[in-house]
Parts: C-alpha cells; sequence; structure tokens
C-alpha cells in the first residue's frame, strides 16, 4: 500500500521577481504545498524573502504554505504569520526556550506546527513536544548557509530521518518527517526509505534548470511511483 | 532655475508577487531610481522583502537602486549589497558605533553613501562624515512601524529637513537630502521648500490605488514644477 | 507510610500591596515555604516582583523562600539573592550555559539549589548536575506568560513527573520534585501519584478567591492526607 | 509670583512590604503623585520593584502615577505601563533606537510623556521631541546603581538643570524638569534655583529616618516656600 | 599494549611577557602539542590572550597549536584561527546554534576539529557530530572561571569520561578525549583509567612552581607510564 | 614655552611574544608610558591580546600604562583593569549608557579617566563629562578594524583635533588630547598644530621596521623639538 508523499517546492528557488506566475506554473504542474523559508539574518547569514511578500503571495494562492522560520525571534515571527493563516508554521528548537509556548501559539490560530532540528541537534530533544507537532522538520544541511556552493548532504542524513522515524513510532506520533536540503533524484529513493514523509524539493529536484517545473516534478513523482512499486522500501 | 528633483518609488509599495513587472511600469513612468528597503526585523517590527529578492530584481533592470538598511547589523548587510550594486547604500546612524568604517566599506566598492537618521536623532551627529555623504536620509516617520496605519508626518518634518538644508551649507556638503515617510501630493510643495531633494514616494503618490503609476507620477512631476515655475520656494 | 508534601504558596498570587500581613497569614495557615518568581523580562514578557520587595520581606519573614530566578542572566540574580540568604534558589537550565558553576555560586552560600526545566525541556540534561540538585521544578505550564489565561497544564504534565522520579531514583538522588504551575484542587492526587515532592499553590489552591487562605491550605491538606491514606498511589 | 512645585516620592524608598499602606500615608501628607522606577536588570544592576506590584497599587490609589522606565526594552515596558494608566510615562533616550514611536506609544494611551536623561548625555538629542514631551527627567546620579552608598549627585547637576531650562524656553517647550537623585532639603533651593519643576523625593527627604513622611514632606514644603518667598531664585 | 597520551601544556598558564622562550622551553622539555585557549569575555569572565599572540607565536613555533575556543561567537573565531593554521581548532557546543557548520569550517581547512562540553553538559548532543570530531573536549571545571581559586574538578568527572569513551565507542568514532581542568599529578592515573587520552597540563602538572617545566613533565610522562606498566587500568 | 608631547608606543604594536623585553627597550629609549588596546571581538573584529598578558607585564614593568578599552561591556573591563592599577584607563562613549558610573569606577580607585571617540563621533557628547576626563582620545582610523591595511587617517582628523582643542579651552578642562591611528612622521607636525598632547606611536613612528625603538623614538623627539622651536605651531 502506497503511503502518499508530499512534494513541495521551495519558494526561494523559483523566480523571486515573479512570484505569482512562478506559484500558479508550481500549482499547475500538480504540487499542492509550498514551502517557505523565512530566515532572519540574525539567525543565519541571508534573508532571502521578507514577510510582506509572502503575505501578498498566500492573498493570491490557493496553495498550501509551510513556513519555516529560522529566527532568533521565534515569536514575533509566529505572531506575524498567523495572521497570514498558512497551512502550517515550523520553527527551529535550537533558538528558543519556550518551545511549547511557540507550538500553543500556532496551535491556537488552528495552523498546523513542527519543529525543524538543525542537522546536529538529537531527536531527544523532542521527547514531550513531540505529541503536539503535526510536522518534524530534519535539516539535511545547515540552514541560510546554502549560498555556500559546497553545502552537501550531511553524511548522516539518511540514519537520522531512520532514527527519527523510530523515534515518531516510539512516541505513537503522528507527525511527519520533512526533510530539507539539497533533496536530489538521486537521493529521494534513500530518503523515503529512510522514512522521509515530505520532501522539500529545490534546485536539485523540481527547480533543475533543464526542465520545466511540470517536467521536473513528473520526474520526482516517477521515482517516488517506482520506489513504492518496487518494494525496493524495507520499512515503510 | 531649477533645481532636479528625484522622485524614488518604494519597492515595498508595489506588487511584491510581480516585481519584475512592476519596476517595468515605473521606469516606463519615467522613474529613473527606486528606493528599496530593507529591514532586519532586529531593527524594527518588520521584514517586508529580502536580500535574494532585491538582487534578482537588481539582475533585471536598469534603474538606480538606492538601498536604504535598517538594521542592528550594518556591516552584514553592507557587505551582502556591495556584492548586488546598487547606486547607492544609506544605513542608520542610530544602530551601530562604527559609522566611519560603514561609509568607508560602502564608498570602497565605488557605491554611493548615505546616512539615515530616525525622527528623533539630531542632526549634529553627521557633523564629520557628512562630508563622505552623498545622501542625508531624513525619515519623517518612524521606520519599520508603517503598518501602524495611524503612522503620520512627525510635526517637525519641515523645520528638521530645513534644519538639515541650512546643516548641509554650513558644512559645505553637497548632499542630497532624502525625505522619507507618507510624502504625499499636498505635503509635497512644503517638502522641496524645506529642501528636499529626492522624494520617497509610497502609497500616497505614486503608488495612490485610484491611478496608474505613470499617472500618479505625471502628477507628482506637475506638482513639482510647479512649485518651481511659481516661485513659491523660498530658498533653493 | 506518609512522605512528606510541602505546599508553597507563590507569592506572585498574593496582594502585593500587603506582603507582610499576606506572608503572616500564610505562615500562621500552616504553611511554611514561600515561592517567589523573580522574573526577568528578557526571559519572558512579565516582571512581577522585585528584588528590593522581596529582600524587605525576607527580612520580615521566618517562612522559608525559595526563589525561582526566570532569567538569561542566572548569574546576576544568584549573586544578588545569596545576600538575601532564602533557603534555596532556583534556576533554569535553558537560560545559560554555565549550569555547573550557577550551582557552586549557591552551593557556596549553604542554600539548597535547584534546576527548573521548562515544559518542553527533556530531563537528561539534568545528568551529571541532578547530584548536586536539592530540588528539580518542573514547569506544567509555560513560566510568565501566566497572564494569558488560557495557559493550562500541559498534557504531559504527569508523565514528566512520573519520568522525573524515576530518573531522580536511576541517578540515587535525593532531589525533591517541585511542580509548578495550574496545580489545582482536582490534579494534586494525580501530581502526587506522579510523584511530586513539593505543590507550588497559586490561584487554584491556597489562592482561591472562594475561601481564606487558611481554609484553601486545609482543604490542600485534606486532599494530601486523603491521598496517601486512600492508598490511591501506586508508586510513593 | 510663586510657581507649583511638585514633590513627588520615591516609591522604592518605600516599605514595600506594605505598600498600600505606605501610599495612604504620603497621599494624607499631602502628596499627590508618586514616583514610580521600573528597573530592568538589564539596563542596570538592580530590579527594586514589579509590574505587578505597581498594577495592583494603581488599582487602590488615586495618587498620579509618574513612572520612570530604566530598560533596554522600551516598547516592552510601555506597552504593559499603558495599560495600567499612570498619569505618565518617562523612558531613558539612550536605551532605544525609536525614541518617536514610543513617545507616540505613550501619548495615543493619553498619558502624559516624558524622556529621561542620564547624567552624561547632553540635552540636544532632546531637539525634535522635546514638543512632545510633558517631562525631562534629568538624573543627578546613575539609575539603578543606588545601591552603591556613596552615589552622590553629579558636580554639574545644577548647571545642567539651568541648560536645561534654557534649552526649554529656546524650545518654547512647556514640558516640566524632573530632578531625581539625592534630592536633600540642602539641595532643594539650589535645585529649585537652577529651574527644577518636580523633586524626586527619596532617602533625604521625604523617606528621612528622623521623621515621619508628613513632617519630612512639611519640611520640603517650608523649603520651598521660603525660598519663593525670600527671593532667592534668579530666573523662574 | 601501551596507548599514547598526549601530554598538552596550557598556554595560559605560562609567563605571558616571553611565550616566544617559554614554549621553546615546553618544547626542549618534550612536549609536542600547546593547549591554547581563546575566551571571548562575552562567554565567561575572562580574557587571559589574544588572538595576535597567538598568531605571532604560531609562526615562532613547530608545536602543534590545538585551540580551545570558548566564545559566544565560535563563526568569528574559527574564521580567524584557520588563516594561522593551527594542527586543531575546539569550539563549544553550548554555545551556538549551528554546530555542524563550524565543523565545516574547520574541516574545510585542513584542521582537526573538536567540540568541548561544559561540565553539566550531557553526551547525547554529540550523538550525529561525533563522527566529523578528532577531539571531544571534557571540561573538568567551569572555563574561563579559573580565577576562582576555589574551582576544583566536578565531582563526576571521572563518571563523565568514563561514560564520554563507552560513548566514542558505540559510535565508531575515534575521536581523542581531551581532560580539561585542575589535572594534577594525584589525578592522572585516574583520568587515564576513566579513558582519558589529552591532559590539559596546567598550574597542577606541567606549571608547578616547584620544578622546571622539564622536571614537572618527566613526573607526569613517569606517571603515565606506571600507570600503564602497573596494569592498573581496566579498559585501556 | 615648550609643551610636554607624551609619545606613547602601541603595545600591539610589539612583538608580542617578548613582551619582557620589549617594554624594556621601549622603556630604555626613553618612552615613558605604554599604550595598551584591549578590544573585546563583540565590539570590533579583532582581540589582539589579552588581560592575563597585560596584568603579568604591568607586575613587570615601571612605565606607565594606558589602557583603552574598546568594548561593548565597559564595566566588566573596568573592574577587572582597576585591579591591575594603570596610570590610566580609557573606555569609548559610543558603547555604554552608563558614561559617568564608568568615570566614577575608575577615578574611585585612584586612577585617571578618559573616553576615547570613534571618528564620526562629534564632541558635544562630551559636555558634562568633560570636567572628570583626564584623557579625551580621538581615534583618527577605526578602532580594531587596523588589520585592514587599507585603513588611513581619517580626512577630517585635524579638523576634529582642533575642535577637541576649542572644546576644552571652552570647559575649562586640562585634558590632554590622545590621537590614535596611523600617527606618522610626517603628520606628526600637523597633529601637534592640532592641538594633540599624546601621541599613540604605532607602526608609522616608533615601530617603524628599518630602525630600532630607539632610534625611531629620537627621530619622533627631534620632529617634536622642531615643531616647537620652528614656530610652526599657530595656537599652542
Amino acid at each position: 500500500m502506497k503511503k502518499y508523499i508530499e512534494v513541495s517546492p521551495s519558494l526561494i528557488c523559483a523566480d523571486l521577481c515573479n512570484l505569482e506566475q512562478e506559484v500558479n506554473t508550481l500549482q499547475k504542474a500538480g504540487m499542492r504545498s509550498l514551502h517557505v523559508d523565512i530566515i532572519d539574518p540574525h539567525f543565519s547569514p541571508s534573508m532571502p524573502i521578507g514577510l510582506s511578500s509572502v503575505e501578498q503571495l498566500k492573498a493570491k494562492s490557493s496553495m498550501d504554505f509551510d513556513v519555516h522560520i529560522m529566527s532568533t525571534d521565534n515569536e514575533f515571527f509566529i505572531k506575524k504569520l498567523v495572521k497570514i493563516k498558512p497551512a502550517s508554521i515550523i520553527f527551529h528548537y535550537e533558538s528558543g526556550i519556550h518551545v511549547e509556548k511557540m507550538l500553543q501559539l500556532i496551535k491556537e490560530a488552528d495552523i498546523k506546527a513542527g519543529i525543524a532540528l538543525n542537522p546536529a541537534t538529537p531527536l531527544d530533544v523532542l521527547e514531550y513536544v513531540v505529541e503536539a507537532c503535526d510536522y518534524v522538520l530534519l535539516m539535511l544541511i545547515n540552514p541560510g548557509y546554502a549560498d555556500g556552493k559546497n553545502e552537501r548532504m550531511v553524511p548522516y542524513a539518511l540514519e537520522k530521518i531512520h532514527h527519527c522515524k523510530e523515534f515518531l513510532k516510539c512516541h505513537n506520533s503522528k507527525a511527519k518527517i520533512i526533510v530539507d536540503g539539497r533533496v536530489s533524484l538521486e537521493s529521494i529513493p534513500k530518503l523515503l526509505n529512510a522514512g522521509a514523509d515530505v520532501l522539500v524539493a529545490g534546485s536539485k529536484s523540481v527547480f533543475r534548470k533543464e526542465n520545466s517545473y511540470a517536467a521536473n516534478y513528473q520526474q520526482v513523482n516517477e521515482i517516488v511511483n517506482n520506489f513504492f512499486k518496487g518494494g525496493k522500501h524495507d520499512e515503510l
């Protein structure tokens, strides 16, 4: 039985001068959710897009917006974002001391909530809050340093996804695992096999320059389908 | 003899989902420079647009980009922005202790430099650095709080512009005075009379909903021209 | 055999304009220790009482003061508080990088020491320092956000208390478990059953408006006594 | 003709365990306004009283509360305090970059606004905002370091008050000058002569241990009255 | 079979006015690596030596420099230090959110990398990054508080070293364990028995005042040799 | 009549691996005071030497140590430095809000006090505190960025020194003017003419590679003497 795998294109890989058209193209190609990185330059050295851009785009699109906050001030961004009403808000565990409160702020607004973990952060930190999480986002590269062209998926990426899957099972959690960072056509079967539920699709999949978004997305989908048909998966 | 007045539309008032087209429309309407607000959410409570958006837009447009940094980390943003090669970079005096160094970083990149002052900040702080400034930007409202619909031009706006003009004269400075915040059709003659050289044009002038950008811009230009023809100006 | 359960009224629930009388009333009602929340507004968005208030009150009362610091600058507050000589000082693990040093500063002043954990924080962080702790304080709500009337005990409160008890047993620790946040008449038997040793008593127990502090305290005591008599407890 | 001089007792000099009674005593003695110091420990090394204490006291007293915020986060405290509705809110110029915005937040709540200056801060920083100020508070000692028993009025205190008076006249401002720090029976005539309008009365005047508040206040009043009768004042 | 134990003298215990000669003496006495503490005063309250001192010394010495950064801004120091090309750079886990990125910055410069843990920090935080570590440094006292003459090795020092050894074995890691803080002649056998690989030698071993560095080092070596000869070690 | 001009060699230009010998050489060459830059890396991007280095050197030398703190935490460094008992402590106006308090901390320790100003900072900020200053230090380059080889004396250096001299005269201050940054053989006469009293001597004067410190110092002295003999000075 096939599991549903979400392919979520990363907004900051799109043409930022034509966001409306870009998002229409992505949606027409069949994608339903949009991964939106909101980076505070005090968290990591970049600030790709702004809150007003996201707000205006949200008003024009019926896609699900999954906003991934990378900030040292989660409360500020969560309070701004709940007004935009995205489908989900995900924030980093590492950058604040009131993790439970942040989850509550999101849930009280009837928005799905998730926690993101940097590559080095162990899963155990989620012990008590995983129950309230709709998503766990695992960074497979260092967030906000993607300009660095030599950022590669960390060697322990698959192992950590696998651990996460076990961890969620252990805690009877139905949270979905989002994997983020250098998701490529080659790595997708391995990521799925390890337990990924949502693939953040960037420059190495949906946004590959060689093809249209639609063609890229179709190729991703075929890889996903083959994976499930082929029975290559050990443990889904 | 007429002085040249720059009308600089504020990018964050445009349709942020269609930046390329917007900027083309503004340029076709005759505008030559674009005012770009880069707000770090640790400076004031907003983060309208991102650095990547600006970078991509710059690559597609021949307009002059005047970037106005509102940040508690001027050095980070200046170092990012000099790579984009805007026409000018303007930063706030209030948010850093190495003002001279920041000016040098900009000038060494062959970019025009300016210093912005919050409404409350006296002009005297510019005493030694005004010589190196191509621009002095006077905030007429509180920067980054513009969401607050009741933000109005501070009552001492005209007085401060006038003082600034005197101050520049005193220091033999050729810096141009940029005025930023609620510049409206009504206030333009007064701003010009007080000494403004560059008008940052937002929701109350070029971006008025009633008309096209071109029509709005034409109206602004007429007001400017009438001002100079009419000899209403005391001291230009 | 009955275990001694401390009921520790929370000072910030008292009438702050009549602290001396309030504390006398609490003491006459039979309470022996006072829970004192010191909140730095940079830790969470409140600052209910001040250090001078606590210092003057300590000089006038023979109750045991258990001070719970919620601050991003533990060292500052610990150094101020050791001069007041409370019975214990408890600080948050999440807000500093020199946890061992903070414990030493308290112990060297011959004051009992404790570590407080936010709801989301796992117990494992205490592995090496639990030996030096006289108390482990478990926040059952988000500290410093109590103004928010919809703050409720986190769903995993009992489970975490239970885990804490096991954790302490495992590490041969005699630290007492303080539970803090919405402790109510209804929840007390469950909290005791899970392993709580000290109940921070606030607006839902000792400070219930319907009755005098003495009557409320008596009711709490009856609930505690019934719990032990009734043999409802699995594992004390 | 006599000018009205306000004598404003400093709440943090009172018995903080009996605030209600203290404030009643002060009011019965004839005092009408209360000076309330709210110190954030990140501004200076103390945190004498809390916001909840002030809030409860305000609800029980008809005195005018003049709250003097000493904080590195003026916006947080102003937003908390406008809910309490004191007569005035005064914040420090030195600790924030949005001075004009802070004044607006206070004025929009129909509360009188003031700016406080540390001893070293020149008056010129007030140039543009003095018009919106109901008060200028001059610190005559270092704020928040008052524990240091050797804190004395700075040698340039009188000169600065005098300058301030001139500065206000120059700017057609009706702001009142509050002087704060070691105001003593001996120094009052000099302070009045220099231009003080409001005397923050602490341990060297209203709170002198030798006498009741009423007796101390009467003595202060006599000194004030003698000053005006005696014609010792040059320039009031 | 004997394991090689590195004895690494702590530079900040040397005569800082004669660094060149000191390092020569240490090297002639047979020591090969130098432990260099770089303390940012915002991490802990000291700043013993500077970056320029280390840079100049590195240019004059052929010893291996192992730099131990104690900072709240790891990225700044790592970027400065990779230019000096020490043998290794070790930074604290507790003071940053981009642990994986910091390791990468060091490794990309072909420098050995390590993570340091404060006494209270559990080993589990290393789960995913231990593979990339050449060193794990365990602080046995509070870093940067060494002025405090009463800083003593934490009671759980040996237990933690032992756990660390097990942890490394479990993760198939070849990282060496550096122990740092009050390493003394008496404690060396216990530290070795627990699993230490590198001994940071300070005022209680190589820098004991009674003897020359050479004599002290010889004594340390004898203790190490006796430990291995005597078969006192359970588990090396 | 000749004015005494102090030539103060900058310690961070010396051979930092042989501080004892360097300082002896400087002293034997006739220099009496040593300029010691203590840079906190959170003030500007460098940390040349450490506090322990300075402390040990002070114990071995009879030169006057003039310590110039560049830090965002003046209080920390002043409290550390007063224990070392330098001849003077100078801190930056720009990096703190308790300027008067910092001066008091220094003066109470019977140490001379000074305030340093970045190039861009106007002199007016000193209005009230100049009376308590023994020194005003004018940075002629950006402090802590000296690694940047293209750091040059700011164009307004001489003008600012001249203004400072006038300012001190106006305020009846006997504070000496220290000039710091690229002081060279060529610029000395101009600096003296503008009003400098103390020359911080670095890589362009006493530490010129071509000659011994003694020869360089002699050359500086000749330039100084010629300046006074030659009557080139307008206004000393």
